[in-house]
């Protein structure tokens, strides 16, 4: 066992903070990062051409599709420095949802699929979208699904409500998933722009991170060619596994980054801003926040590294995933808590960039499975095991 | 000791609950509520004028004033009842800084200050702010206060930054508090639109319920005739303190409505929405963040109940108070992030009340003193005592 | 509304804080107070005589049985000066489960029944125990009653095992709960020297307070005579609940007594204790705390408070003494346990009186119904009153 | 990096594992073991013989004086094994005060020391304790040393008193810290049957676990030769850092394994009890505390398992091992606490392991630096790191 990175992961984190510090931070105060649904189409394009200049484009897809290869390890540090900034994941292209469906369509997509639609969104050129989420459920719970889709000749005939999907808003395509009469789903690939698909209305919502925001999607009678099925009809299920369980723990990586950020900025501002005679760093109070800071990041980083090695040995991780999802999104969450209360006003306003991840990061929390829903699995899993005796 | 209301509160109470009910919160959807620095004067113009037609507007003012001379145990039920929409302290011009103004007014002022700057502001007609926080501190340790007022002839001279001016913008008035040349502390009123104030702008903030914001104002040799002294020369710190810890409590009590009002929107959710086969009010991770939002909810009100009694009674509650403004204001936070957690996807997007509510909420943990600044004050009290002896 | 307390409540609250100072806790560091099943009979003895001569004894019983007749809220009161000190409720034979027992009795039992069983019992001169708790269930959840009574010509048998049953080595008499044929459920009064009781053994436990500790005891067709059913046959499950609420709420007083005097040692050793330089008390980290404690404990003053005004205003109070019941036993568990933090070696060794009181306290979160059983009814009656759109 | 446990580690783990099963768990019902002051010495030296025949008796000391030589890492894992019984660190000799001692030893001691007092202890026929803490401090704040070490002619006279001597009854020999008179530190070997040594007594303390409880000494001039000085004259501090850090880790891994006993027992409890219609387990409610438990028990494995690494490349760990011992002490803590309230009645009573387990780990908070120490020295570390624009 060591914890040694090796030694070009090292040399890619640090030319990520490099970058981040350099190319991306700057940017945070263009007020086009400051949108309601999240930073500019414009701006994004804007980041993603740094991101590519410093060769840092889409890191995680394929050499062969034009990225790094990351191992999930390699991930783990890599992310974490792009998150450091709320704009590094859109820069770097590894932000949810893209990051996601880009492994899920590196895993499951046909050849010329990839070359539809993979290849331009690995180049930075296209965003997409996942449609899962309904309005009355389906998304902590996969049995609720209510969109359907029926066979009609050679084509499959989409129609339902889609609700929550972040990046609908200007997306390019979408991966739609949808019940089947047999009460399978299936996942089906679309551009964005054909008839049958409606962009409602894009939610307002407290997190502002993702370029194209949370939309409402309706699908109406989408006619879906047979050869755009995303792998084999009947198996969304499987592959929404497929996706969720690395791409939760990404959502641990990036946001452990803004964490970081976070407690970085608590900690100038303890040094340097004074009260009842001293600095705040001086306060027992606030020192001990930041020691507490400093316990729940590591303490997130090395749930991050554990599962991303087992992940890296091929194995599942679906409880480990579960766990560390959990242990980080309330840790992450107690350190942006703790960092707004030893910034007093300056927390709760736009005047250092805590406010933003604080509003960002109390999603995380929900997305992608709530904590209770995580806990809860990994309980059945705990109880199971130990009915069968089995060796931990 | 007995928990009654009396009949005529009780009477209050259900008139308000039916005011806010019927002819505010239908008001919560409109656009004009949800701008970045508060609801618009025009729509706080509309609230007040339904709150002064229910005979429901400024009701903690004296009567001579107009309003209806309620005592602290009063208003800790009607401003309850009013907060249960964030509109509702805004109707009710209860809301901070003008209701604290209004009361340092009542218990300093002089008649003619009284007639030119409170008498329109307890009709609703104006809105005032309190300038003291300062950007370099002065906002929990009073000692760091820069602003100086210097005497030149009658007059005072006024300079310095004055910073998370809540209600600057718009305001029509400005207690301003200044440092003399021997270290006490003034209060001076002031007109808005005059020489010597500029609002240099609006800060972007977490919370969004107050009208104009929060600003940053610069007095730049802002000449202030010796007649619109607040109360004593070199009194300024004892007035804040008369101002804030009456203050203090009715933050607390507005935040239990509003905290109130997500639990039950939580609550309503949880009955309605099914997750994993049944209600999600059957889930009993649910169930027990309902029942520990039902005792949070109870203790706040029985803190706000017994501090009010005792400023009821004539005493100054300074310990009192602290306590409340710590115990409320953790016990409401916590309620208002375990409905944002009940609520899923809801909870943080703005398809319910409760994200705005969780996020100004947020800032009650640190307005009037964060509280880690209350617990040392707590803290030196109950070791002094103790060294004393002192019966408890 | 207010909190002022009657004269002769305060009168005697005085008179309890002196007797449980000057008579009781000087007892604390006798040899006989440290045994592994609570206070020795002998000890019981002379404490209780001591409450006699004070005028102190039994006081929560009614004047014509010899008490004094308190009010839910003068017990309030009462029995957190008298928890004060871990032997006060023994001394004024108010302690758990004899302080139930009696409230039951005078409810429910016959004349001679209150002259065989309860008159000695008042008077200090006999125990009780109340036989429920069952090895496999049957504490939290009723129905899991497994222990029998047949119906045997004027006689009823009763066959079963009975776990946890709280003073029973020692006890004079004990009311046993069981099963009857039809479902339901008996209380049953018997002394405790009569063939068909046996107590198998005394169980080695984390408190120490209750004389005659917790045994298990065997019913081994012991007869009862129907004279000796306690109430009506088949009302069993009701009594429990009549006697649960209030006892339930009492445990809370007794232990806010408990907590407050950990709290006290806790604050003395913080003012004299130095570290790092200065006194503990100076360290902000454990000034935080002691303002905690002190939070803590006006919350769970003033849950006591409000819902023993309920019960005197004879309302059930299940809800609430629920509400209190969680609110109380974890507030008061915190105080306890940051005290111990507080004290540091000390506070882990029974050199000060808090190591047994955090031992005792423990318990306090799982007797009369853990808090998560609370919360759990608590849900049910939210989310009921919530469907009948109830106004709360 | 990865997490993989070398073969001899998993080899000896699983012996470990065995052998705790086997060999100790069935003596934890031994009465010897239930002493107020820990297990006897006579049961100590049985199981002492038992880890001799099976091979794993003081597996930390290097090969050279008969033990393993294990790495801190294979330390992590054995010892975690180890602690899976709260007998088992008695029986491979690993337990505080002597592991820590041996250490120590090895590290300072001379060839002729480390074969008077060393070699012996490493065979398990010794024992030690380590006399540093006194009752007015020198615990967490060595500052505070007021034993006094003055030369006269070759040897040393030592006077004073310590406090919280773990081990003291029944111990063969001593480390004693004391005061020179150039206010450095000296430790100084000692024989415990000596004239000028005196046991006051035995302190009545929460946890159990430790052969020879925890001792008040009297050294009233004793005198020590030259000779039996460890180490340098005016290194005390230095060598109690030394030996600190990695002590504070071990501690950690023993209680890790305790942790996970308690764990185990209220899982199989949750499987097998019933309340309410279902197994507990079945209940939302408890299935999150398992949950809860299982991500705090990783958690504490993941913070040793990286300070252990560490430490193996020759680091100091100051700061690392101050997190982990924070980290681990409040997430075992946090275990144990929940497996009680899961347990019921039966977390109180000695009738599962799980109540001793608990009394012995609230002293794991205190013990090697309260958290509050830990946390402020953290906090000077991370404020002067970013003063240095120190990176990470």
């Amino acid at each position: 066992m060591n914890f040694d990175l090796p030694a070009e992961v090292r040399e890619l984190q640090q030319r990520t903070q490099r970058f981040i510090a350099e190319q991306v931070i700057p940017l945070e105060s263009d007020p086009r990062a400051a949108g309601a649904h999240g930073p500019s189409e414009d701006l994004r394009r804007e980041l993603v051409a740094r991101a590519r200049a410093a060769g840092l484009l889409t890191p995680h897809a394929s050499r062969e599709l034009g990225g790094l290869g990351l191992s999930h390890l390699a991930k783990a540090v890599v992310f974490e420095e792009a998150g450091y900034s709320r704009l590094g994941p859109t820069a770097m292209n590894i932000h949810a949802p893209d990051e996601g469906n880009i492994h899920l369509m590196e895993e499951v997509a046909t050849p010329s699929q990839k070359e539809r639609w993979l290849a331009p969104q690995v180049a930075g050129r296209t965003r997409s979208c996942f449609a899962m989420t309904e309005p009355d459920g389906a998304g902590s719970d996969p049995g609720m699904l209510a969109t359907t889709a029926v066979r009609d000749g050679d084509d499959y005939v989409l129609s339902g409500r889609k609700w929550f999907i972040t990046g609908a808003e200007g997306a390019d395509y979408a991966i739609v998933v949808a019940r089947m009469e047999d009460g399978s789903a299936t996942m089906f690939l679309t551009d964005m722009d054909r008839p049958g698909i409606r962009l409602e209305r894009s939610m307002e919502a407290m997190d502002t991170c993702f370029t194209g925001g949370h939309g409402v999607l309706v699908f109406d009678k989408l006619r879906v060619a047979s050869e755009d099925v995303l792998g084999e009809v009947g198996q969304g299920f499987r592959y929404a596994q497929v996706r969720l369980a690395p791409a939760r723990l990404t959502h641990c990586m990036r946001w452990l980054g803004q964490a970081r950020r976070a407690h970085d900025i608590a900690v100038d501002y303890a040094r340097q801003r004074r009260a009842f005679g001293k600095p705040l760093a001086e306060h027992e109070g606030v020192g001990f926040m930041l020691a507490d800071n400093d316990i729940d990041l590591q303490t997130a980083r090395l749930h991050i590294w554990h599962t991303a090695w087992l992940l890296d040995r091929g194995e599942k991780g679906n409880f480990e995933s579960s766990r560390a999802k959990v242990a980080c999104s309330e840790a992450e969450w107690r350190v942006v808590d703790r960092c707004v209360q030893i910034l007093g006003g300056q927390g709760v306003t736009a005047e250092t960039a805590v406010m933003r991840i604080f509003m960002d990061m109390r999603a995380f929390r929900i997305y992608d499975g709530p904590s209770e829903v995580h806990r809860w699995s990994m309980a059945r899993k705990i109880v199971h095991q130990a009915s069968q005796g089995a060796a931990r």
